[in-house]
């Protein structure tokens, strides 16, 4: 893994958010993105060579509503940049740690992602990311 | 704001957690640290330019204790690298954040360290961290 590539947000209001992360990080988003398999609508803010990722559900089936629903507002997903996803799953997967989905899906911002099970990582929804080249 | 310098982590047991961090990173950690103030027990992943803190209670009364008894194990707090701690403590105050404490205090890592209201943050409990030189 290379970095923290982002740390996903769940919000309820994007765009009240969007002003808060402007005032904290001192600059504002520089993308909004909706992914309509995922029923989210994501705004993404640059802080160094990270990024943060601020979520909201586009509908009340959505992953992000039910966070919401159970937990509030708050930390979501932390995402790791890796090289060769595939590489990286079954690797992890032969250590022990359970995944989401085995096959890289198409996430936000241009990268293939795959989630390892919370209840495999002491509760924090951890997504590897591989940027699409 | 640099980067985001490191996420917190709170974990029931923190020999346990370091054998799992080790597995999801293929490495293990560089180093702990007790913080007696804080009543945490850490552990130290680098992962890139930015780290994976874990925090283990010392005490039932430490912070990181009533944390894993009200939510468990997950994400404690995110925190971002500043040049200067008070400059940043006194713009986001003038933006409306509310902090935990004005003043900088000592933290793992050889970091002075400011908390931010989680109320204020959509729920997130921000650090902002400056290296002591």
């Amino acid at each position: 893994m290379n970095k923290i590539e982002h740390i996903g947000i769940a919000v309820k209001n994007l765009n009240e958010s969007n002003k808060l992360f402007a005032s904290l990080f001192g600059k504002p988003n520089y993308k909004t993105e909706t992914v309509v398999s995922e029923g989210v609508r994501t705004s993404f803010f640059k802080v160094g060579d990270n990024k943060v990722e601020l979520l909201e559900a586009t509908h009340e089936d959505s992953p992000i509503a039910k966070f919401l629903e159970k937990k509030g507002e708050g930390v979501h997903h932390i995402a790791f940049a890796v090289d060769d996803i595939n590489a990286e799953v079954k690797r992890l997967v032969s250590e022990g740690f359970k995944v989401l989905n085995e096959i890289p899906k198409k996430g936000a911002d241009n990268k293939l992602v795959v989630f390892l099970h919370p209840k495999t990582t002491n509760g924090v929804l951890i997504e590897l990311c591989q940027e699409i080249i």
